[in-house]
């Protein structure tokens, strides 16, 4: 076992003996969930999968559908289309609530149900079977593997998903959806009732992670700003009324879903994902939030967190024939720019006058457009004889 | 004129043509405010700060003073505490909502003015002078200089404010506000009428951007975790029922205030700041939005945008007598762990048999503990004249 | 023309000319309403319509057949049964509001949507064709007249109808209607497209008022409690959020319908209704509105109004052989026993001694318990030669 | 022990074994009281009191004195000029809720705080000490003796009372109020600490039952018309939360306060209080709930019960020199005209031809205009030696 293994089976050994919460009542098939189940996944960059416990268990998606119907609504219609159907305000209210805003009826945000479905109808297709095939196959390539739905799940959600009807007629009294309401609600609930494993959703958070390319298969799935705009969404929604303090408290973009699932996304570090039947008052697994919560702590990173690397670019330096040189990787931001140019300052000032500095700019990767002006700008007081190589 | 302050510049001009919105008129002394003013700053983390436009005017600071009074709470209770008094979920509703939690009294979060009533009232202090005094010690620290009450507009908000008053003895009612509700609500409304220009803010922003160190001074003004418990705030709720789609817009940490200015975070990047005084129905400055809109895009760093830098911590390789070293510096994540192994299995393989590899990780600076495990872990894999020094 | 109708004739032409507002739109078959149709009736206890303009033309009832539905619910089921599924409560909202108590799920009110879907699911039947058939039955018995659905209107609100759909399978979910959805609305949806004249409600309304017998029949259409609790639940809830300004400035129980109808009842005295389909931004007919408050002016009676007649029963004095004898007729209300012991005390004491005073009750209607008490005790402090008959 | 007083005793200790409930305890003087006071009293139109209990017990008038505080602005003011500070729609909500309209900060109803405080800030009177003079009066002709304030409960409720300063506030903000807040506030505190008993309540109920007339003193104290929008707004919003099934059960207008003190009116019957200081969860004493209730049931009227009187006016007949003479006496509605129409009809057909009747309506009392018109227009119809005497 690698450390990491090690460290999350750790971690879970800590968090098995909590026991408080049950498995949801509302689908009268997910109460009959083991409330015993308990497992923890982390993918990161290189599309290696670490996971322990209950890994090869399989669940229904639930809610932690809704980012990614909301990546194939972005995909196919833009973001200005898709906020024309569903707002992207936190609305402090419960999964369930009925939070349309006074006139146009749009819901609050995609993460509620309400926001779901509006954003679920958003899918083309005529019927049920098409609109699933599409959420299906976008999932199944944010997993990596084909998904399917459960069906005596679907049956159980459809049977008693009365509140969703009432929402999505709502939708439709706004004109929020278009098309007929069954269709909208059936391809939801289908939607939710997509099996999963903990690892198949560390693995699509570790998409969202890397900007909309599947780390395990390479396949880009969505492009980076969508990536970027679910990421958004579910950082200021995704919790519910628990969204701020989970900001607060974990700074990790996060779903959660009914049925004990939950993700969460390192940007550019790592998806990770838990399960545990077990909720708490707000809906959320009690195990899976104290494992992400865990997973935050020690393999960071806290959005709001003040990273070095972030203001300070790789910088090695060597000599050659044509003098010292100074070679710029990774990201350059505002930060860096101010950073390397005092450096530079430095550097110039101890070395022998007329050798040559030669800063060479070739390799760095994402440059942020700010940063490169500042930097020109920067060698203009600096002697002639430091010059830059873009 | 340098280029950062040139790009600056020619994004002023391109928005001052703006002339929607009109001044906040609640206040009669504020309504009474010029126009046509129109500043914009900028401090990186060298602590230079460049500004343009009319970057001397004074104006009172209201709401922008929020999060820094929610940093003295913060520093003098801690987190617990100071949540045991006030929410931090947004609300979904305009800056003097009435929103209390139902059993409770907590006002949703401290960055509405309920909330920051709640705040205001933990800062220590008998009477107003003192209480006043305090808050006016911590801003000038956060800007670099002191900053002073604006008696005018002081007087005018404490005629006027009487829906403030009605918040501040609703609190009173439920407990969450100890001590006399006059001086809460006076302290209140001379936190909001501090004078600042355009670069103070910058300045306070950039404090907050940098873990709590203003970085024109040098100073520390607050603690690390309470600058990110700040911005993570900042991030939910800071711009009133607009907060969720500014997240998605902008992805900075903000807060504005109704004199028109405003001021951002790009966490470890830098501050900004703007103001107008004309402003939109949020309550937000028309301008001061774009301008800020404006640095978010061409400065960076939108907080869900994937950052290189982060997954690749600084390596930097030479040989020596000793063998070939390669050094690692800067920030160490989880990914940038399993990125390094990536590279030296690829470099190991590479090398004449037998030469011993170094890789020399005593230059890291923020590790994560994962991180580190995960590289530790990954060293048992490599051949054996590959090691670690730390 | 009899003078009452001359009366009304002359209030509708002083009406005829406001021209403000607009037929409903938001059911299309609706909006080609003839906005210009004015139409006005009254009918009293011995069922005589008296009606002017056009009286004869024919519109759905809409929600004015909410009252008559909730007395079939009343009738079938109890009031405590009813109040299980829907309460009592004016709700301070629009019509069409999702006011449902927090847990139990229960409509505010039957005068709202889903409060009257609640209602009309109380309805026995299996399928929608049975309860319309029940519905319009008792509506009928109501009217006097055998009332048939508008088809053309049915669909339009069939079609249209997506809010209360969503009402209805809300109420499913918390278990307020039993049976499928479906036949819950659309039974509900043809109960609204009955069609009525404005004399069938004013006859409607006057079966109301005069304790659920039809003055035009002479049926008992519903038992008197039963009109008495649908009068108690119009006054507080029938007008909407107007409800408590029409209590105080009409004072007559009443409901209105989209369709531009209104009816009102005096209890005991009259049934009243209008008809002209352009309404206000309540949903309330403009012209229908000020017929029925210049009905309520002129023919009386402000519930509130005192009544001397409720205070003094009717009393007759006349000389037999057996001596003077005081007949009661009328109703005995505690007022009235209070002021007969008043008059008999004054008349015994102008009596020659001893000349017998008979007081007899025998022909006393309605008589409230405590009065009859109050009547009986007072007797004992009369001389003896004063005696009750009864 | 006359029959009346006895029965209310009787109903009294039917009653005394009820203990659940408790004191109000958010004003600390008022939780000291003694749970098991408990005393009932009635007063009919000759103003003779009678009560049972502890009815000398004075307990703080609370919101009870909110509908003689309204009668007292309506007098000063008019209704129209009211109700542009203050609604008369039911909110649906508790007594304390801040239910403000949105725009014009109206508060719902003068029944609840806000809009009791609204409606106390309508008092003639630059200071405290004037207002509440001013108010001690008014209240003080209701009762029929002088009433003084409580100046325990006073400081008590003054020292806790934020909740209604915030309220006051809010209004304020608005316009709402004009004056400086803190006078209106503590006018507010005075007037609900004015000191009265159960036989007090009683008397002053009356008054409103007698059209403002006080039936023990003979008093006119406000007019008809005021005391009439007084008991409507008390049958709409009296009750809070509960005033819509009160209604429905009950039937009489009543206000309850949180010192255990009730009352309720029978419009032209009597005015009726109880107390018992333990309240239940709407604020409503439970016992003098209870008693009421009971006295509804036995002494009558539900408001919207058929009243046969009503529809029955007075006639006597007896014959005289100028042939046969019916006198009609009392109150003459529109129902009364067509029945005597209807009476006369017969009568004249009994009767030998040319052998004149004549109908004598001077001493009507209350008419409705409608209904005389009825009457004459019928005389047309009727035999010419028929004929009206007005």
């Amino acid at each position: 076992m690698d450390p990491i293994t090690e460290l999350l089976a750790e971690v879970l050994e800590e968090i098995r003996p909590i026991d408080s919460g049950a498995p949801a009542a509302y689908i009268p098939e997910l109460a009959t969930a083991d409330p015993d189940l308990l497992a923890f996944a982390v993918v990161g960059p290189r599309g290696r999968v670490r996971s322990v416990g209950d890994d090869r268990a399989e669940f229904t998606i639930q809610s932690i559908s809704k980012p990614f119907v909301l990546a194939l609504a972005l995909e196919e219609h833009g973001l200005d289309a898709v906020l024309g159907r569903v707002g992207a305000e936190p609305s402090g209210e419960p999964f369930n609530a009925i939070s349309l805003e006074p006139i146009t009826g749009r819901p609050a945000n995609p993460m509620i149900n309400a926001g779901a479905i509006a954003t679920s109808a958003l899918v083309p297709g005529d019927d049920v079977e098409l609109r699933t095939a599409r959420i299906a196959d976008l999932l199944s390539a944010f997993a990596g593997r084909s998904l399917w739905v459960d069906e005596a799940v679907y049956s159980s959600e459809s049977l008693t998903g009365e509140r969703n009807r009432a929402l999505a007629h709502l939708l439709k009294s706004h004109g929020v959806i278009d098309g007929p309401v069954d269709v909208a609600v059936e391809t939801y609930f289908r939607q939710c009732s997509l099996l999963v494993s903990v690892r198949d959703l560390a693995i699509m958070a570790a998409t969202l992670a890397f900007g909309g390319v599947n780390p395990v298969t390479g396949e880009r799935v969505v492009g980076e700003r969508v990536a970027r705009d679910v990421l958004s969404i579910m950082s200021s929604c995704g919790m519910y009324d628990f969204s701020g303090e989970w900001l607060l408290r974990v700074g990790l973009p996060a779903k959660s879903g009914v049925s004990g699932g939950l993700m969460a996304v390192a940007p550019s570090q790592f998806g990770v994902a838990a399960f545990s039947p077990r909720l708490d008052q707000h809906g959320n697994s009690v195990r899976a939030v104290a494992l992400v919560e865990a997973a935050s702590e020690r393999f960071g990173m806290h959005l709001l967190e003040p990273h070095e690397s972030v203001a300070s670019p790789a910088m090695t330096m060597h000599g050659d024939d044509a003098g010292r040189v100074v070679r710029l990787g990774g990201e350059l931001g505002y930060a860096g720019a101010e950073r390397i140019v005092a450096v530079l300052r430095e550097l110039s000032e101890g070395l022998p006058a007329g050798e040559p500095l030669t800063v060479d700019a070739r390799e760095l990767g994402r440059t942020h457009p700010g940063a490169l002006i500042a930097l020109r700008g920067e060698f203009a007081d600096l002697p002639d004889w430091v010059w830059l190589k873009e």
